[in-house]
């Protein structure tokens, strides 16, 4: 494996085309695998690029944002490649200003009926045009799979609403169920966005696309049905034409895996809570994708293999992407990624003993 | 209802015995209610003590102590109190310095075996003997049923281990598969600790107990099976012959439910995200406790009262004590406190309508 040149680790193209073949539904071989923020802190060439330009001229500048989406695969023989973007993107061609420092930051929270109806519907062509050429200069750049990726409405929304990262977004919890109609109007709006923002993408060369519905897990099952579901379904309605795959992912959102169960996505994306073997149970037809404990990664490697392997297990019985339960940390020792996806790419999904010879 | 007179209001104190009945398993006519963090900082009261004396004055010294337990308590109907403390209070008697601001800060964590073996078991009566002077001074002063508490053992172990609360506790999630004998024993130590620290309550006149897990979460089955259970067996088979009730609280850990169906607990406390009806479902022996969700208090009084009836609602078919999700927020205000509580007092668990006449 390369871990300083830049050329691109191409001896395991074979492996790398099981992506899409998982997300179809393919109980592959071996596990593609992927990190959440694989282009991210834990890397010293992403640290120099932060240092130097700062996370919105990153985003925004086609060159820089490719360069950072590639440099993961550079070091390691990871079977995709993720945009290098934030969730909160698309808001600005809706008239949102946001600040990262380095969340988000909505000066002007959006909370009133008068605030979501001050907001426009942009055109596909003004959602963050760099978004597509930066799709343009990685799908030129590698043929590994590009996963495109959007905030799902509700998780866009707690921002919005609460003006910000807070932790438990308590004031978004409170807001939900006392302005309901402002609530449905920003969400529609807010699904209306996310899916010109897929089709965008989609239409510049991302291969597959990830919904990061990160808040979904404060809501109640109810709250959920009402506020979750509907927006999710329209959103995959629209982009089904497309024979695009959709990750869903939501984070401790186990109480809502059962909701899960009739949403027409081709992957659920599982955070470490739940073992993957239950989630299987409870939601039989997407691929799973997940979820070792990112904390993990801060272990000495025999505890990073053991772990990487008794989710490898719990994997088996049909698709599996192999992934982290959420987004890598900062602390992550590089060379731990690297074992992490040996330890993948050398367990047989089909052999009863787990790991090849 | 009483707001600020110092007199405690006894008006419902037929209702008040139900805390005991529906903790013994009854199915009562109306939900008994107390809410965690009932005494804090919502109400100004607290605020003035605090702001005289800080929090660990407020804790060790037990005509304050009893004051701020007690001050809820003239102010709303409600159906307990809970001694005004904080889980890390006993490991002080343990050799560890512990730092309030406000969260606990443990300048020398507890990582390796040296450590752990550093800690001292102290016996009953040396752990925090303000305590036990609290306790028969709320005793003495109210016929409210009054509740003790402590940390579960792997709670109280994320902080010993991480420093002190850092939201996702990654290096204490890191730390528990590495380091597993050293993990074992430090557990061992604080079970033990932790069933000396309830019977000295228990001695003193507490007559319910609730183990705040807060932290369990965090793990998945695996780990929590590991970690978990065997040293809350331990400590429930260790206080059972004293036949105070013990009321389990784990937060976001709806996908450890399962793992608690044969915890030998009077009742188990639910956080906002799954409703009541499930975990009936999932946990059918133990009356269960919660579950609204604080953020909720925050918005306006029909929305309060619609989600709190609905949470009545949820928790008929079986015991029931109303309760948060988790504790309440500072920022709440107390009218709505007290429209909560009648709202619990006033609905009817037996009749279908649900609201009485």
């Amino acid at each position: 494996m390369t871990t300083s040149t830049p050329a691109i680790d191409t001896s395991r193209a074979t492996d790398r085309a099981s992506l899409l073949a998982a997300l179809a539904g393919e109980d592959t071989p071996t596990a593609p695998v992927w990190l959440m923020r694989q282009a991210g802190r834990y890397l010293p060439e992403y640290r120099a690029i932060k240092d130097r330009y700062g996370f919105w001229t990153m985003i925004s500048t086609p060159e820089i944002a490719a360069e950072v989406t590639l440099q993961p695969l550079k070091r390691f023989a990871l079977d995709a490649a993720i945009l290098f973007s934030d969730i909160m993107t698309p808001l600005c061609a809706a008239g949102v200003a946001i600040e990262f420092s380095p969340g988000p930051i909505i000066a002007e929270p959006i909370r009133t009926a008068a605030d979501v109806a001050a907001l426009r519907l942009p055109s596909v062509d003004e959602i963050a045009p760099f978004v597509a050429e930066t799709i343009a200069a990685v799908r030129s750049s590698t043929s590994t799979p590009l996963i495109g990726f959007a905030g799902a409405p509700l998780t866009l929304a707690t921002y919005l609403v609460e003006g910000g990262a807070s932790g438990d977004f308590a004031r978004f919890r409170a807001w939900l169920p006392s302005e309901r109609e402002t609530a449905t109007q920003l969400l529609e709006l807010l699904t209306d966005l996310t899916i010109r923002y897929l089709l965008m993408q989609i239409g510049a060369g991302v291969q597959v696309v990830q919904l990061f519905d990160s808040w979904a897990g404060l809501l109640d099952r109810a709250s959920f049905a009402r506020h979750g579901l509907p927006h999710l379904h329209r959103i995959l309605e629209a982009i089904a034409p497309t024979g695009v795959p959709c990750i869903y992912l939501a984070v401790g959102a186990s109480h809502l895996l059962t909701s899960m169960r009739d949403l027409p996505v081709q992957a659920l994306s599982v955070d470490w809570r739940t073992d993957l073997r239950t989630v299987r149970r409870a939601v039989p037809g997407p691929t799973l994708q997940g979820n070792l404990d990112p904390a993990i990664l801060l272990a000495p490697a025999s505890v990073v293999a053991e772990a990487t392997e008794r989710v490898l297990d719990d994997g088996r019985g049909g698709a599996h992407v192999f992934n982290l339960g959420h987004g890598l940390r900062p602390e992550t020792p590089p060379d731990n990624v690297a074992a992490l996806i040996d330890t993948v790419h050398n367990f047989d999904r089909h052999q009863e003993a787990g790991r090849s010879a």
